[in-house]
């Protein structure tokens, strides 16, 4: 099978960071074919479709996406919708991976998180009304796509080796929404002995991250509140410059940094390629079953910053190209 | 007019740190009135009722409550609803005030920070809906709803010096119900030229608030980012043991500490009292408009964990009276 790669670099940062990541990863798989594919706020502009059909066609074909970031809109604008969230639902990546990990001199030491996010329902579903005064959303919450992610989140776990899962909810304002995720997490968990299963609510859970990052192993949540909470551990791993993420399916994969599009940084070549790179490093490992490869991905990074090499976002002076010919250096 | 104060204690801890912070208030207030009433998960076990009338009345013909902890059932209960959530509805208590202070050895140096949030509608509604396989709940935005608390926000930093409003939304995701209270936080804000206004994305805001808390002056938002971004705050400022609240409406006030009801530490007089006292406070100075008072109040309180008088969450060894006591000692 050709190993093909769909790459959306999207706006701002997203043009900068994901072609020096895509060189890195070219290092490690000479053979990879690259798809490239527009998305984005300037897509949307010139095209009246932020995910024109010809790109999520491509992302279908390849399997395996990277997508950079990509602008949005400040009000509602008639037609467009987040396609990075179109691309979650179209490509059925229903489990979001959001590990925060201690980076050489990055973020506070000795934390080893996996967020597991549901990634397809939620708040996320775009049904919305309004008239002018009075605005609803509907927030979704199925059985089936719950039973998924916890049963992708349990496999991880066992697979990782790690020991304790914490789900997230707020059952005491929503007991049938978030009560229907919380008991079905708990059910598929149940088959799981060798996990320990624990709850939170959300509100707590940020509290208790933000006392003890390194006190937590997996958490699993619904997709609001894992878009918060990743985002909240994210500041305790060295920032949203190195915050990788894994959309991951049975059809596909989706390699996304955390961060957005930063277009006041923009054009400079001083984005922190990192959080594509790890993002590249989860793809390798959990979409093309290449641990090994990962890991000399992972450790080059690593040994990059512990080289005290960074961006300016970490302190350091190096440019975007500038950090990844050290990583290549040390691949 | 006679100064009445309903008192409802609730569950767990709550029937420990709120007399004694009542006994602290008296101390201030001889001339108060009280009137007990009962709420929570006991009341509902014996009564069939979290919130029976009688409280209710009681807490309307007052104005003035301290409500202190209540626990909940891990399931959907038929007939339970949130006494908390309820009364503040019933109250009509449209604001829920949530400040992060650095008080003298506790937490992050530095922070002053005052979240509003919205306290009557979004997900806190109650609407939920559910087949057993698919359950949806109804966010509702109301622009009335969304003037009344940025009009309070606004208010509430003219009389404080504050000088920089931050309103939280997800509004990229919910351009219709987080759009709207975005929108209507702006056209209300912009009655105020000497507030600097700006927005950040709630995930974004989880980020920066425990990046740096001291960064921020006053967030506004609406009722469930609030409630998460509030516990979040908690953490910098000492926990939830000194973490306050005043519900403020135009007919009646709720001070309430944020912690809960903590049945594993309940009974044995080691709760901290601090977020009850710092809770009684707000009420002193946005309810009863004795801001004097309330500065006696929170200096004691000060001077107490200042003279390394703590309860155990802080490290001490002080008990719940004997912190009171201490306080008593330094009004
Ligand atoms: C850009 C936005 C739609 C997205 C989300 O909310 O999922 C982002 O915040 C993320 O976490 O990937
Ligand atoms: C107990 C619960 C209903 C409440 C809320 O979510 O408002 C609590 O978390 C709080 O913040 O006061």
């Amino acid at each position: 099978m050709a190993m093909k790669l769909c790459v959306i670099a999207g706006d701002g940062i997203g043009q900068e960071v994901v072609p020096q990541a895509v060189r890195v990863l070219r290092q490690l798989l000479p053979q990879l074919q690259t798809v490239a594919a527009d998305a984005g706020w300037e897509t949307f502009q010139r095209s009246g479709n932020a995910l024109p059909p010809v790109t999520l066609a491509a992302a279908r074909d390849c399997g395996a996406v990277i997508f950079g970031a990509v602008s949005s809109p400040a009000h509602k604008v008639a037609g467009y919708r987040s396609p990075i969230v179109q691309l979650r639902r179209e490509l059925g990546c229903h489990a979001n991976l959001r590990p925060t990990l201690s980076l050489p001199g990055c973020g506070t030491p000795g934390i080893d998180l996996l967020i597991v996010r549901e990634n397809t329902e939620d708040l996320y579903i775009g049904e919305e009304q309004s008239d002018g005064d009075t605005a609803t959303a509907i927030k979704r919450i199925t059985r089936v796509a719950s039973q998924r992610v916890a049963a992708s989140a349990c496999q991880l776990a066992v697979a990782e080796g790690r020991r304790r899962l914490t789900i997230v909810h707020k059952a005491n304002i929503l007991p049938l929404t978030d009560g229907l995720f919380r008991d079905v997490a708990r059910q598929v968990a149940a088959d799981y002995p060798q996990l320990q299963v624990d709850e939170l609510l959300v509100d707590t859970a940020a509290l208790k991250l933000a006392q003890a990052p390194q006190a937590f192993d997996m958490l699993l949540a619904s997709n609001l509140y894992g878009d918060i909470l990743s985002d909240l551990a994210a500041a305790f791993g060295g920032g949203l410059g190195v915050a990788a993420s894994l959309n991951l399916g049975e059809q596909a994969a989706i390699a996304e940094p955390v961060h957005g599009s930063a277009p006041d940084i923009a054009g400079q070549d001083i984005a922190n390629p990192v959080a594509s790179l790890l993002s590249l490093a989860l793809l390798l490992r959990h979409w093309w079953q290449l641990p090994a490869l990962d890991a000399r991905l992972e450790q080059a990074v690593r040994a990059t910053l512990a080289a005290g090499i960074r961006t300016p976002d970490l302190g350091g002076s190096a440019g975007t190209a500038g950090f990844c010919d050290a990583v290549l250096a040390r691949l």
